[in-house]
């Protein structure tokens, strides 16, 4: 017979052994000091510099975002107080839903809890409402996008990562039959963009859906930070854009944008929206403010730029292997789970350098790496602190250095 | 060739054709004042008095609760930053799954985003790592729990609505394989009680794990808020509690409890955990504020139940048909969706009450509500005014009053 405290323990001892456990390290951000954060170790607590934010900007420690957060709680209070439905709906969510439509030139925005739940109950309720679709999902998407595709039942097809032929090839194999093409415009573990155009050129041709997630774009691309879709003028051509409020903008929170129609009929069926208390409205007037701040201001994103390309050509200088990317994330193979971790832990420990190891789950397995996230805020002097720390790192741990391309500026 | 647009648009008409098209009332609580609020109405804006809120407890709009927020915003910053796992854990959201875990006398606490989240993602993990898994779910279980179920892939079997000779019969039925029974305490839109002890009772004699969803009972029941669990006595036997921080504690989020082991193994596998950012930190320290009143003061519980009770007597007193419940749980039966809606809004146009109509797919077709929830901050007044206006209404619209059993007090 099952016993089941002795199964889970078990399991857990599986994980030890694949050096899969994973320990959270107990940080606390300082307001206005970002990067610089405390570290509550074992030993004591210790100032680092944190290297692995996907609060991209630093706007989470803004002070108007910050105001917007503690004027609304003051005013309406902490939390929703129900679903949006059943008396959760607040003047701030539905204003915050006016600005994301705008934000992405579209009809309608609409707000989830997390970007995780407007994904996995955004697809599958689009996918289930439309007869007999068939989805096509790129290989690399995240998790929350396959769960969605998963939830909604539909037939789907998989083409391989932002493979125009293959892509073509299913849409053709596919005939007439409804079909709805869900992708990314950033992939955040490996740091590039998806061709958006040329996938709305083909959906055009094929008549399919198109449904992309740009939560590692909104923020920090385009001239109002509507991401990739708005830096490549293809805003119009993608029917359902899909964001985080997590992420550039600072706050928590996830929303879908498109026309009004497809926008109402989420609303009305998607189970994860329904069914589940409203984002506070203290976080929604925070997030509107985030973006009312970065629409109008291209301080952060150009400075964000410019750190980020400065991180790679200092960290390339000194020969350590930063994966080429076009975007602002910078990945740093290291190919297997424990050196990965070993290198993390003499970061912080050594170096004071908090960067997180991405194993398996989260990467395939052998593609374990450090993924660096500069920011506007990471001064000139973080950065050359990191690739001393890094070259030290890859010394003591007997790891690879690249031949150095070229100096650093 | 499928036109989407056209597909989408002539499916919202169908459901405005079946009255299931929702309007959310804009509502903007005051802090300080509630059950009143503002209700922005396409007529200009006006004082209402909010009938249907899930802040039971008026939590909220708690002082100290929205200081925890405030304070916690101002020194961290308005978001997580990350994952768990990648930079989004914070010194708040430790302390929280340490207060969770001593709420409810269980080694670890875990949290999630919403209550939602924790069940759909806690269930599916915990049904998917037990071999050969058989999930036993009660028939009148949430969606989320549903999703969860569903998620997990594991077989499944309904029962009766806490009907212990149908469990037991299925019980029986699975043999020795491994069991999992999925049940709440609260069913919130009966409002009425699972017996929680004889589940347990059931459980332990064939070998099954139990999960509990306590949403609509923590903050409320047991000495310290802990739940029916609490209350009865009986929390040290179930397996995993599951709770949101959503309702009577006032902010937003959720979470499981139970044995390191579960949890860890939870913490480890469930994508809905794992691949979405954290809570931020100024949410956790208010939900930790928010806890740690209700453990210490009864006050709220014991002026909830004064309320509660008077609300059904007075309601009662009038004829108005409320459904005999054991709960702060108050519906009164319509049971058809168009009788349930215009009463709603005459309640709200012309009483300034707010009470959302319950109609499918929260509750089976047919069984169309009005599902009220007084409060402690509802006083005496607030109850009389609510008396009158649902006369009025139920008069104004022809629907049936009940004898009056018993006039009120
Ligand atoms: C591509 C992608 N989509 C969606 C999400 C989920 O967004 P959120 O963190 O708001 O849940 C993430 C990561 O968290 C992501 O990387
Ligand atoms: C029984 C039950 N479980 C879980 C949830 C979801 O909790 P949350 O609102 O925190 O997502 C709800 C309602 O919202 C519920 O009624």
């Amino acid at each position: 017979m099952m016993n089941y405290q002795n199964f889970f323990t078990a399991a857990l001892e599986r994980l030890q052994e694949e050096r899969r456990y994973r320990v959270f390290a107990d940080i606390e951000r300082i307001a206005g000091q970002f990067p610089t954060a405390l570290w509550h170790s074992p030993e004591g607590t210790r100032k680092i510099t944190v290297w692995c934010s996907n609060d991209y900007l630093g706007m989470g420690q803004s002070r108007d975002v910050t105001r917007a957060m503690v004027e609304t709680a003051w005013r309406l209070g902490t939390g929703a107080g129900g679903t949006r439905n059943i008396s959760g709906n607040s003047h701030p969510i539905v204003e915050l839903e006016a600005e994301l439509a705008d934000l992405h030139g579209k009809e309608a925005g609409l707000v989830f809890t997390s970007g995780y739940v407007s994904n996995q109950t955004g697809i599958s309720t689009l996918a289930k409402l439309i007869p007999d679709c068939l989805i096509l999902s790129d290989a690399l998407n995240h998790n929350s996008m396959i769960e969605g595709v998963r939830q909604s039942g539909c037939d789907k097809v998989i083409f391989r990562h932002n493979d125009l032929d293959h892509l073509e090839e299913l849409l053709k194999a596919a005939g007439d039959r409804p079909k709805l093409i869900v992708f990314e415009s950033v992939y955040s573990m490996d740091g590039d963009i998806a061709p958006i155009h040329a996938i709305c050129d083909l959906a055009e041709r094929y008549n399919a859906m198109t449904y992309l997630d740009e939560v590692h774009a909104v923020g920090m691309y385009g001239p109002r930070g509507g991401g990739i879709a708005e830096r490549d003028g293809a805003m119009h051509r993608v029917d359902v854009i899909e964001g985080t409020l997590g992420k550039a903008f600072g706050v928590m929170g996830g929303y879908l944008t498109g026309t009004k129609a497809v926008m109402d009929a989420i609303r009305s069926f998607a189970p994860g929206f329904i069914f589940t208390t409203a984002l506070p409205p203290a976080v929604a007037a925070a997030a509107t403010a985030s973006i009312r701040h970065l629409k109008a201001s291209g301080a952060e994103r150009q400075k964000h730029q410019r750190q980020v390309a400065r991180t790679k050509a200092v960290l390339a200088g000194v020969g350590i292997p930063v994966m080429d990317t076009v975007t602002h994330i910078v990945p740093v193979m290291v190919g297997n789970a424990e050196a990965c971790k070993a290198a993390s832990d003499r970061l912080l420990e050594r170096h004071g350098i908090y960067i997180q190891p991405i194993n398996y789950p989260t990467v395939p397995r052998g593609t374990e790496r450090l993924r660096i996230t500069p920011g506007p805020l990471h001064t000139d002097e973080h950065i050359n602190a990191l690739a001393a720390a890094l070259v030290e790192v890859w010394t003591a741990l007997k790891l690879p250095l690249q031949p150095k391309a070229q100096a650093a500026e």
